[in-house]
């Protein structure tokens, strides 16, 4: 298979982790006889400092010209200690979006036994656990009007959701749903919300459609609760933007660790392969940061994008074996984890390098 | 003391629980020799199908003339099934928020040594956990602008704040952090939203005037996860509406349970206390729910509202020494519970009530 792929690594750790990223590509390309092209982007503070534009119109064109984006992170403290910033890292990755029209993003979480422990909740309410979210992408509160009155004492920003963008998310959740455990939660907040209201709605008008899949609503403060009390009685979770988000970054304790999540924003054209976490100044740089997310983003791309099931089952083999003879990074490692097992990112790419090569 | 309490039992669970809360109210007030005098009023579903008003004109009243609220809960699944209801229960809770000024709402998220075990969280995270939220509750999205155009396909909610309003919130959360662990943690998504940037250049330009307090602030889709994955990090945490309804209830999980928080609204007039918990109909009724919520309302109102600390410590140490003896409702019981020991609502009520009275 012949395709050509987008690297856009971002700010902070995204360099590190794609790079690791990147190299898994290229290995998998090899040894499944594929041939993979690639080229680089910038995108995030990054692309502020190079060019003045988070997302630089050269980004925008390489990003529509490839087969697949694995993309790395978007995020600076400085913006976020100057509210008054105009121009920020995060409109980047908020107008790619956009652009692309990636209105849905797939987070599969799902904990890999050997990290049953890694996690602040409990062994035995995790055990068992794989959900599959669906955040709306391109919608709600992210993309609304909004700005300043009252000469700046004031601000507003506005929740706004259209009965399509609704149904094509929750269709493809719906869908998703048939082929796992034939449950579908929705989330929002319609005893206050009248986009929640709309939301609800249309989920309730699809369910007819998808008789063999039971339909669950629940407000999100309540999923805040019953996500990490139960997480087992989860099977597809589909919602909003902002809501999605929120829960999302919680549901990485089901997982372990933030570390260890991808995800896959797909739409009306090219994926982008994005790790959950974000850009983690506290930590670019040392080398530290877990490149098991970017892996497995890796593996969302080579399934979702490119349909190569079983070159994407390589990779999560690759992951689970590697966890399995004990080798961690330090967010997923404990007490109990012997210091030579604890790898920085690249040791750590090393070890999944050799273990697909073999 | 003379003092005149409303109480306000509302939907499902609500009748349950306020009815303990009340008995320990009266026990109080003749173990101190204190007047207590009460009266009942309407709200929410139950308000709606006696009035037509989820907020009666007389509810107002008599919680305008009343010195303390002791509060159930509101909703009814009728509504949250029937998304173009006109009149719903919410509306009488956010309407009473709205007329009593009740900008405030604080949660205090303590956990009961003896509970460790009834929570998803393993025990070493939790142990000496003790956050305070204070959860703005009079602005937000739950008060902006909402309707529905495109003949009805598109909704929108305004999600909206005002400096003053985030000023009186805030400066409420750095007092109580200096009598505390003189700790701040400011909650928003100032990445994405106009609202949350105002409200953390409020944070920064009041920060300043509590130099004994250290700041930090977080993403809410961030402090989702952080929050349960090293809760003994926060102390005081402040945030808006809609981000405090969802961190709270999450947060509940590092308390055990639901059923053992409660919260207290205050503001310009008379202070409303009110369990975490909803109207819970799926046990309404059935004689099992944790009234424990209620009773530390009681405490909450007593030490709040009327400045009574001795005698709210008496109603803490009564859980307490309940909890220690062994006795559990269903829902912060577990596997190891002797079934003796697990009490409905009256029996627990009664439990409480005996060891006042002692
Ligand atoms: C960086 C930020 C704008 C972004 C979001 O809120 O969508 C991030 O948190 C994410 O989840 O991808
Ligand atoms: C019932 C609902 C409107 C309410 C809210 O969202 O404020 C509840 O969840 C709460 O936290 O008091």
């Amino acid at each position: 298979m012949k395709k050509h792929i987008l690297v856009v690594p971002g700010d902070g750790i995204g360099a590190e982790v794609t790079a690791v990223g990147k190299q898994v590509l290229e290995v998998i390309a090899e040894k499944f006889g594929h041939e993979f092209s690639y080229d680089e982007a910038l995108i995030g503070h990054v692309a502020i400092e190079a060019t003045g534009s988070p997302l630089p119109a050269e980004t925008l064109t390489k990003m529509k010209g490839a087969d697949a984006i694995l993309f790395g992170a978007v995020g600076h403290p400085k913006y976020d200690n100057d509210p008054s910033a105009k121009v920020r890292p995060e409109q980047g990755l908020l107008q790619m979006r956009k652009e692309l029209g990636l209105y849905a993003n797939l987070r599969p979480i799902k904990l890999f036994d050997e990290l049953l422990d890694a996690s602040s909740i409990k062994p035995e309410i995790l055990r068992g656990a794989d959900i599959l979210f669906f955040r709306e992408l391109t919608g709600d509160v992210y993309f609304g009007k909004r700005e300043r009155l009252d000469e700046g004492n004031t601000a507003y920003d506005t929740m706004i959701y259209s009965k399509y963008e609704v149904e094509r998310i929750v269709r493809k959740a719906f869908e998703a749903a048939q082929t796992r455990g034939k449950k579908l939660c929705s989330v929002d907040k319609a005893n206050v919300l009248e986009s929640s209201r709309l939301w609800r709605e249309v989920v309730q008008s699809l369910a007819p459609e998808y008789p063999d899949v039971t339909v669950e609503h629940q407000f999100v403060d309540a999923m805040a609760m019953l996500l990490i009390k139960d997480p087992k009685r989860y099977d597809v979770v589909v919602t909003g933007n902002l809501f999605g988000d929120i829960l999302t970054d919680e549901a990485s304790q089901i997982a372990g660790s933030m570390g260890m999540l991808a995800s896959a924003s797909i739409g009306d054209s090219t994926g982008v392969y994005e790790p959950i976490h974000g850009s983690a100044h506290d930590i670019t740089g040392k080398g530290v940061a877990n490149p098991l997310a970017s892996v497995l983003c890796v593996a969302l791309l080579l399934d979702i994008s490119f349909g190569l099931k079983a070159e994407a089952q390589t990779v999560i083999d690759a992951v689970d074996a590697i966890l399995k003879v004990g080798f961690r990074t330090r967010d997923i490692a404990n007490s109990s984890t012997p210091a030579d097992k604890v790898l920085g990112t690249d040791a750590m790419g090393e070890q999944i390098l050799q273990r697909l090569k073999a």
